[in-house]
């Protein structure tokens, strides 16, 4: 190293790396559309259409835990989880690549209920897997993931569109992810406590599913199409509604209200979180994990989500100086802050 | 789990998973033209062009030493690695995407120098790094790269295209980039044993820079264009000579016969084997990394490669029941054993 100075990652956390390394990193082509700074980069081809390509690299004891993420599930998650970023730019993914880092405690029938589990996202996403890589690791499993989608030119949705007045919409529910994560971390615990015990997830499925099989919302992006709407922002909730609003907030330049009553949310979540003592309303604003997707659209497309049923407006876009803030029941304006999740944090 | 057998990793090692893992994996879409078993998957775009992708996941503890390898070398190899499996496909790289899983001990700094490092990469490659995903890691450093690279359909080299009586080729020199991580593993040992010991790298540096800093042979690509010479088939030595040469041979269903004397070995790699007391032949044939590039030529061919400084003709395809044999200076003919490097081996 040439330098002397030491800055800890948790000083400046992911989002600080990533503005860091963009320094390094001046697109030279003009054919990058878009780079480092939304769901996908946008690489421009020959033609009017231009590829996606994201990607995810998932960690043992970051972003799984196998005492009780199930290999098949897992696999389904990892694939899930990367054409949520295609959806979330408006597109149709079409390959994947994996790449696996596996220690000597994986049998080889472990490994195939890993594949079994991406094989079957790979069918219900209709996408191919055309390549990989597997190597050895000294600790845990790593998995990595690179999706490749396409897209006409001018039909990509970026983080940057949003308008003032728009309307803001989440998809499905919100911070079911969150609380099944709870469920099984407390069960984890009882088992480990005591291993004669069995897990206490009866009528928590939904949440637990929600955590551990995951969907991208590529149906919501196909049924939007259909109704002939195009939004003008769009990201996916992966860490949590307040952090991606932000998000789309900063790189559209305005600001956002959001009414907490129209935030969608499973009784489900509502009572587990409850049940933890938890806030729900921070439940649903920073549990993160869903893969729902937060977008924006005319109040003239109004109509055509009205009625749709996996779709919430949840509010709307204001002007940069209004901030971004959320009714909360009690009818308190509160400023909306991004806890999200930080990987880096320590 | 389904199954109650365990099966080892070490029993079928990587090549054995990876044709088990083949069977979930039929492509669905027409448009792919190669996905698992070649140095890069091929897609095919609208028009005559075809996509080349291909993943790598490097670990550390598996694929480098951080004792060792100065985190700018370690960013720049991340990148050429891969760039040398779309070189091995007769394709041009464009852009590449990057996963880091990082532990708390790096600091920003640190990973600002691995950046800078995939930075000269790129530009000496001409590519652009479009997006990537850092996370946190329990353990050590993980890296994912993928890689997108283009190719016209008809100009793409497979490792099935070699033909009977073709002419083999190899560029640069191998078993450097073996000997040069001998010599640094060796200094490691001295500097833990006594870390007042400076490393005697002195005269090592060709060797030590071969593992440090591969390049991917891009220019031998673009030479071999220029020449109006388009391989039979094509791999990168990434795992030995032997191995690679292996592969050729059956993915295009021949045989080979090789020549010791043929086999372009850089002095030192030879003096500093003899140091080590290994056989050089052993080096040549089995110590990977040196990222050169294996191919096959019509006989035709031959005038357009005789004089290129950085490749040579070490010997013939044979029909596949001739076997995969190599004259030793000796005059003694041996069948190649495909030793390589088997991350998965006990």
């Amino acid at each position: 190293m040439n330098s002397n100075t030491r800055t800890e990652l948790s000083e400046i956390g992911e989002l600080g790396l990533i503005e860091r390394l963009k320094a390094f990193l001046p697109s030279k082509s003009e054919n990058i559309i878009k780079s480092i700074g939304d769901d996908a980069a946008v690489i421009k081809n020959s033609d009017d259409s231009v590829q996606l390509i994201s990607t995810d690299l998932l960690m043992e004891g970051v972003h799984f835990d196998l005492a009780y993420s199930p290999l098949r599930h897992l696999g389904y998650k990892a694939i899930a989880v990367n054409v949520s970023d295609i959806a979330a730019m408006f597109g149709t993914p079409s390959h994947i690549v994996v790449g696996l880092a596996l220690s000597n405690r994986f049998s080889v029938e472990a490994i195939e209920e890993l594949y079994a589990g991406m094989k079957l996202a790979c069918d219900a996403y209709s996408i191919d897997l055309v390549g990989g890589d597997t190597t050895s690791s000294r600790s845990g499993l790593g998995i990595s993931v690179t999706v490749v989608g396409t897209a006409q030119q001018a039909e990509v949705v970026y983080r940057s569109g949003a308008q003032v007045n728009d309307l803001i919409c989440v998809t499905g529910d919100l911070g079911a992810a969150f609380m099944g994560l709870q469920v099984l971390e407390r069960e984890k615990q009882v088992y480990l406590a005591n291993p004669e015990m069995q897990p206490e997830l009866l009528g928590k499925d939904y949440i637990v599913e929600r955590q551990l099989r995951p969907e991208a919302r590529i149906d919501v992006v196909k049924s939007l199409k259909s109704l002939g709407l195009k939004p003008t922002s769009m990201i996916d909730i992966s860490d949590g509604l307040a952090s991606e609003l932000m998000h789309i907030c900063k790189e559209s330049n305005v600001g956002a209200y959001i009414y907490e009553d129209k935030i969608p949310v499973d009784p489900l979540t509502f009572e587990t979180a409850r049940e933890f003592d938890l806030d729900p309303l921070t439940i649903m604003m920073n549990g993160g994990e869903d893969y729902e997707l937060l977008f924006t659209i005319p109040q003239s497309d109004y109509e055509k989500v009205r009625n749709h049923p996996d779709i919430s407006v949840i509010g709307y876009i204001k002007a940069a100086d209004e901030g971004v803030n959320i009714y909360t029941k009690g009818d308190n304006l509160t400023a909306v802050t991004a806890q999200g999740w930080s990987h880096f944090k320590a």
